[in-house]
């Protein structure tokens, strides 16, 4: 009998959990796949500490292929699932053609997407603290504000670089908050120009109190110790919007500043929206055992899915919280159903008493409750870490990292600002005589238009059978049916001769050609006038959806 | 008397060590201020070891703020130098304003570019390894042909993803290939579905031989080196062009790759060819004591300039080469010929025998020539290292270097995949009433397009003198002059009310504007109907000119 084969999406901590658990217990009797679009865990815990500078990126993500012996990796996005054929189809390497994946188990491990969208201008102008990509961006910001500061000529546009806001005093905000308060500090006296109290950093909180995740005396403590370091905390202060400029407060107070932080608002990912399953606060219902209901042998687990803890659960406290403890301890315990299933055995239901919590305040202090227990302090940040180092895999990599870290209390912050290189949204692109610029089912990239040499077009026309051939010369363009959300090529473009096109890039064409009016009307008439209803072929219909998922998000 | 400022442009060896010595020698007695696109050194040598995952890109930058103690460093980018006035324009911050900094000494000291206009479709196709943003392009680069050749459906794809072609087999060239097969060894048994034998990885030089740069047996022991690594090294080989699918050799012969690194090909630096100064193979013509002829108190050195060493140079051996030892003795000779003229001593002229030469090729091997002795292998790799590490400022910084450096030679690859945070080439931008999206004289950093809201622009008509006032409602856009090369901004334009643009970033929206013959023959009409001749002042010369120089480049 072939091994079953286990499919999970997603490669965060219950993803990881989940097939590491599995692996080990069910040794090579089953087949064990990973999808993630990046190849890499991220320990999101310490991404503030990247942003500081406190420590390097490479020191807080770990390879999944490292972490995951036997377990095949694949770098893919999930575009849809098919659960009555069991199929997952993914976009993958570089020929955009989607690739078809079964499972006999799945289990959805996908975490959730930040969602900014119920504040007005907050998606665009504020960064956010999910990514390693976000702690990149962010201790770049931050620098890059000190370099112009330094040379800023005007004292309004001088302040408005040396203000800093952080949104949301949960973990995320807090950690946030101190570490960037900590890099400038630790930065400062490289910026002849800058002096200390130029400087504001404020973090915000809608409710009356910050850290709420842990008893209020923590909190307390949490606040003084981050006002000791010269952080202003506001709290029962929302927000608005935000403009390139700045925020609009709740309270009506519009804070100038070049750099906001959202730690807040969280949705479902896009790919969860549009499978049809049963949602509750932008996630997963699942049942105690983690099953999907009405789906065979799907699972939901992590931040992506609302795992009751009793039989009648009514408020969020019923429901299993969004922390890594948990999502470990999640994985593990899906990873024995799935084997409980697959033997024949009972289920059991997730269980799981929280062993306490623990927030980094910047500036080698933490504040944590572990079993009851209150610690703050030094000792507390030590424990922090000690728990990070026990889940790095190989001694040599845990002996690395702990010499970094304890390193780089001692040397100077790092404050080069590597601006990493963009890939451009508009390029020109080299073709040989008969190379195939793409062919039907291709996800479609982007935009052409030939700048010179020529290219041929061959589709069939799905209604009437004929084959359709046009050629397009320097000036003419194709590939422009993105913009109706027609996300995959109908037909094959090759080029005729040596040729050069101009390539722009799929988001970008459509964000102009919808938003440009001249535009938008000359591709709805050529659009209609060249193809009609020629081609709305079924596969369509799949990429339609992702293209309206998109323009959702 | 007020002291005399010295401004160095460029923070490569040369512009560094040329700052360090004077404030060594000159103590506080003149204002030193260094000027570069970014705010760190890279310790160039280093970055095939960064692309290879040997070492941290941490590890091979340093802070310029950090190396260079009281000296004002200014993150900008200098668009113009006007000799007579004594004057540098550069653009700073986010305003995009241009600053005036003024010189009594100038130091040009801005290398060189990487230059491939010479065959078609490299300048595209093709990665360079110049900047600390190459390697990490070229490190992401092979680890996703590997990622995606894990998961490929088809051979031919799979070959393509699995070729990998170094154009040129100078220092730099060599250096890589070696980098690269060593990561790619070192990473493959992470790829189940990869087998060694699937990998060809290729090193082409146009000589007949490679490392031209050191005598013949050791370049001889670098082949041997190389091809024992697996390497297929081709001698007397060039490359005519390159397309998205691979590169055509001078034999004829075509590469299937997704891959190719070119370290050949440099040029002037764009500032540079646009000063009118005196210019031989892409270099600035100095005397011996590299004074830029004809200009008061311009110096220029490193591989931006062309030092004699000799009275009647015939042939570039009669010059300084472009290496890192000579550009640290440049910059050390040229801090005391300032002195010596700031004091009224005699000037001397620059002289240096080489101390030798050392390449290394990847799995702790090298190869060396120094003071005559030929070294080769392990020692000659450990005599490269020590050279970095006598580099770095502070003991603490050279321990966690050495340390890190030690530790990866145990620890697995990085096979992480990062991908940096893009840039958007279009966003959507709010603003709130009464914000100003730009004012006269700034640098046009885009194109907008108003989705809702309203506008206002005011201008002086520089000829009549009038007062120009234009609203933009939805639909309506503004900025488009700078496809005309107009590359400053004539008028204010301020938010009447809150408002959403779709912004464009210039160098996209110029390429897509000219290069589809809708938007060009629509932007051509309204912009003539529109202004007319109206507000050519005179500013906009410097604009034109650098969107002249822009184009070329």
């Amino acid at each position: 009998m072939a091994n079953k084969k286990i499919v999970i999406i997603g490669g965060g901590f219950s993803g990881v959990f989940a097939a590491k658990e599995l692996r080990r217990k069910m040794g090579e009797g089953v087949d064990i796949e990973l999808i993630n679009k990046d190849n890499y865990f991220v320990f999101q815990p310490l991404l503030p500490e990247v942003a500081g500078g406190g420590i390097n990126s490479s020191d807080a993500i770990t390879s999944l292929r490292l972490l995951l012996k036997k377990v095949q990796v694949r770098l893919a996005e999930v575009i849809n699932i098919d659960f009555d054929s069991k199929t997952i189809t993914v976009l993958q390497g570089t020929r955009r053609l989607p690739v078809e994946v079964s499972y006999d188990h799945l289990v959805l491990a996908m975490g959730q997407s930040a969602d900014l969208s119920r504040f007005p201008g907050l998606t665009e102008h504020a960064l956010t603290m999910k990514y390693m990509g976000d702690a990149f961006t962010l201790r770049n910001q931050v620098i890059r504000c000190l370099e112009h500061a330094d040379v800023a000529q005007l004292p309004e546009i001088k302040k408005r670089l040396l203000t800093f806001l952080v949104v949301g005093a949960g973990f995320s905000g807090v950690e946030t908050v101190g570490e960037l308060k900590h890099l400038i500090d630790k930065s400062l006296h490289y910026f002849p120009n800058i002096s200390p109290e130029e400087v504001q950093v404020k973090l915000i909180e809608f409710a009356d109190r910050i850290l709420l995740e842990l008893p209020e005396s923590l909190g307390h403590y949490a606040q003084q110790q981050l006002e000791k370091q010269g952080i202003e905390v506001l709290t029962n202060v929302g927000v608005n919007s935000a403009t390139m400029n700045g925020a609009e407060l709740s309270t009506g107070e519009v804070i100038d500043t070049r750099t906001i932080v959202a730690t807040i608002g969280t949705g479902p990912n896009p790919l969860v929206k549009k499978l049809g399953l049963e949602m509750q606060w932008g996630k997963i219902k699942v049942d105690r055992c983690m099953r999907v209901p009405g789906k065979e042998n799907v699972w939901a687990l992590g931040d992506a899915a609302l795992i009751p803890m009793n039989d009648n659960p009514e408020d969020r406290l019923d429901f299993a919280p969004p922390t890594a403890q948990f999502a470990v301890r999640e994985g593990k315990q899906l990873a024995m159903n799935i084997r409980r299933v697959i033997n024949g055995w009972e289920l059991k239901e997730f269980a799981y008493v929280s062993q306490g919590a623990l927030a980094s305040l910047g500036a080698s202090k933490a504040v944590a409750e572990v079993n009851g227990i209150k610690l703050k302090g030094f000792f507390a940040w030590l424990l922090w870490r000690s728990f990070y180092l026990s889940f790095l895999p190989g001694l040599v990599t845990k002996v690395r990292v702990a010499i970094n870290w304890m390193l780089h209390s001692f040397v100077p912050r790092n404050i080069s600002l590597i601006e990493p290189p963009t890939k451009p949204a508009t390029k020109y692109i080299h073709f040989r005589k008969g190379d195939v610029v793409f062919s039907k089912g291709m996800f479609a990239d982007g935009f052409y238009t030939v700048i010179s040499g020529g290219f041929e077009l061959d589709l069939k026309n799905p209604e009437t059978g004929e084959d359709v051939h046009r050629t397009y010369g320097p000036g003419q363009h194709f590939g422009e049916r993105i913009i109706l959300g027609r996300e995959r090529r109908t037909g094959r473009i090759r080029a005729t001769e040596d040729s050069v096109c101009l390539w722009i890039a799929r988001d970008d064409f459509k964000r102009f050609a919808r938003g440009f009016p001249l535009l938008d009307q000359y591709f709805q008439d050529y659009i209609s006038e060249k193809f009609g209803e020629e081609a709305l072929t079924p596969e369509d219909a799949l990429g339609k959806k992702a293209a309206e998922t998109d323009k959702d998000a």
